[in-house]
């Protein structure tokens, strides 16, 4: 076999055979295939695609790449490993409040989350804005923390499907990323190799994600679930909007405030709805609730008991970070700055975009651009007023936090830009689109 | 300007300005642009194309990236600087005999041409077997020798379109050749390069050439006289049948010994035809003849006058080969063995397949498969029928040359496979489809 005549195939629209797939990631991880070659045939599946059947065996050679997790030890009575993965918001912290919550209701936890590479940091990045925490753990570390206290977190290691993150590195700077079978073996390749057999995917659409359109997502979802099922694992996929970012708070420390809160009670609608939504999800799924009403019931139990917010707590004190944080804010690093945007006429907020607003926290210091940039945990933004809610001129509609007054004069400039107004409330109404 | 928007321009169909094509070969030639991302462009082109300007610009900014030869030394009385491209067929000595008999009708050439790379030898490797004979001419050299005895053929220099060569290298290991941009860009960028304003173009097409049929054949012919009138230089093409070998040799050494025959009068009528169509082409085209008809008398008196053999001398002498060769074919190297096909039955030739006759002749050792690889110049195949004569049972149809038994065991058994016989005598014809 020789790759050129791959690429040629694929250029002609053919379908890879099991044994070619094997050969194409074989030949990327062992350099027997030049980056050139790699890229020119990635360009050939952006134009002609693949089947479902061509990726469910990328997906499946991706896997092979590296070690797999065996979480079995922590379901010791054979019990669905579950995880979550959401194709990236602004705002979204709900991972941040959904595992201590199922935590609570007695699902065992061992995740492996991502460093952000956008806008605002990941799930990671949020968390070890936490004083002490410690996301790198060895894989036996995370198994035995979920043994003890029921939930880990650690960063996702190099080990696991590392062929996805050569074929990611190439897609990115050859504007091959925009690609359905691309994008859906890369997902549902790293959940699988991270030991999940049950997965919620939070597929997000709209101003502040990767992908523009419902149905765009709604594509993206149906791939992931259906390569999934071929590859015997179970996944529902929720598709929601991102037009607006997710609850009041984007940034990272600012972030687990906001879900520190959450448990604590104070929900925005927006970020209640997906979570219960995925939290009931999981229950039925997993057996630890008979239909929605049940879940819904248990869920607001562990919250309004304190149960998922003590879940939290020990997660936090279990990876060595300050549980104090919890309690008092001040505990987090604190930014140098505040600045606050005033209303500019009374009514309603009408719309925020989400993009514009990631754009501003970047500016801010939030985010990361290149791989070793340092995230300034302290910076982020809080919208004072968020969609639907009235305002009177004047008043507080959003604060900005940096530790670079020059950083704030720049991002509240975009900031401003993200909010339009209006004389009649607006019932934003569902975010989610579908589930599959 | 960043390579990656320009590879997701052109990847959503759209055509790049003059600035973006200059910027794409500057970072190509610079090494700013990785290897990655030129291929990656290059198969979002073979998908999305480009225009007639876009490829003029392409072409021209190829030109650009190396040196330009300037000829007009050679044509003190500004006239036009002529050269003739083939796109490359099997037995294709037109170039050996048009070269001399033009420059025995008065119009001065100073040839660059390629070694070959495929199943025989290029126009260069072809003169290589002729003892002695050295094409490695710098530019100056080349210019002196057309002044002194009317004509001179060098090697192909990588200084000229350096870019091509780069872009070439990529597109030979990504399945990026056949995009007709591309190759019209390559073709006559190099042309162009080499001074000429007057070309005359062999595009051929069928089983022994890179293009199938004659539709494709003469779209790419279109393409590349257009962007030649683009670029301000008048270029014809013929488009014309490479189903069947051209005359009755396919190798190196024979083949230049048919062209010397062909200049003493012994022709094939396909060798005839071709020949014959361009050599008046050109001539009416440079202000030589009125029309046709004169240019096919001044055409025969060359020959029959023995004048363009003596300009074929005078080539070979000046550039340092022994002229002999001419008069006494034993001055060639002898192969050590040959090996007659004979008839099987009664009849006549029907069809030599081209692209099989050159297999037999890559096993025979006549051709090279990479760069370095050494060619066996004694090494060929002589048609001792052709197409359309007549055969007797057991009559010798082919002979094969070979300096190892073994390649004449293997190649005799494709070489078989190439003939076809019938018992009605086959009118083959004009090859010539299409004159542009």
């Amino acid at each position: 076999m020789r790759f050129i005549d791959l690429i040629d195939k694929k250029k002609h629209g053919g379908e890879h055979t099991k044994e070619e797939i094997n050969f194409i990631i074989n030949s990327l991880m062992s350099g027997m295939a030049e980056d050139y070659q790699v890229s020119a045939w990635l360009m050939a599946v952006y134009f002609k695609g693949m089947t479902l059947q061509e990726t469910a065996y990328l997906t499946e050679e991706i896997i092979k790449s590296g070690e797999i997790i065996d979480l079995s030890p922590i379901c010791p009575n054979g019990e669905h490993v579950m995880d979550k993965h959401s194709t990236g918001g602004v705002g979204d912290k709900i991972t941040l409040i959904l595992i201590p919550l199922l935590a609570s209701l007695g699902v065992p936890i061992a995740k492996l989350s991502g460093r952000g590479l956008g806008h605002t940091g990941g799930t990671i990045d949020k968390l070890e804005s936490i004083p002490g925490f410690n996301a790198n753990l060895e894989i036996e570390e995370l198994i035995e923390k979920v043994k003890n206290v029921g939930l880990a977190i650690g960063a996702q290691t190099k080990r696991l499907t590392p062929a996805d993150g050569r074929l990611y590195a190439l897609r990115d700077v050859t504007a091959t990323v925009d690609s359905i079978p691309l994008i859906a073996s890369s997902v549902v390749s790293k959940k699988i190799a991270s030991g999940a057999d049950y997965v919620i995917l939070d597929v997000k659409y709209g101003s502040g994600a990767f992908l523009k359109t419902a149905e765009e997502a709604s594509e993206l979802a149906k791939w992931m679930v259906d390569i999934a099922e071929k590859l015997g694992k179970k996944f529902h996929a929720l598709i929601t909007s991102m037009e607006q970012p997710l609850g009041r708070a984007v940034g990272n420390a600012i972030e687990v405030i906001e879900s520190v809160e959450f448990l604590k009670g104070n929900m925005t609608a927006d970020i209640k709805e997906l979570t219960y939504e995925m939290a009931s999800l999981a229950l039925t799924s997993l057996g630890k609730a008979q239909n929605k009403d049940e879940a819904y019931a248990k869920i607001d139990e562990a919250i309004n008991s304190g149960k998922a917010l003590e879940f939290f707590r020990d997660l936090i004190k279990s990876q060595g970070g300050n549980p104090q944080v919890v309690d008092n804010y001040r505990f987090f690093a604190q930014p140098n700055y505040a600045f606050q945007i005033k209303a500019p006429q009374n009514g309603f907020i009408w719309n925020i975009d989400a993009y514009k607003t990631a754009y501003a926290c970047k500016i801010l210091g939030a985010g990361r651009e290149r791989k070793h940039d340092q995230i300034d945990y302290s910076a982020g933004i809080y919208l004072n007023k968020i969609c639907g809610e009235q305002i009177a001129e004047g008043e507080v509609i959003a604060t900005l936090y940096a530790n670079d007054a020059d950083k704030i004069e720049t991002a509240q400039k975009y900031l401003i830009e993200a909010f339009s107004f209006s004389y009649e409330q607006r019932d934003r109404g569902s975010l989610i689109y579908k589930i599959i």
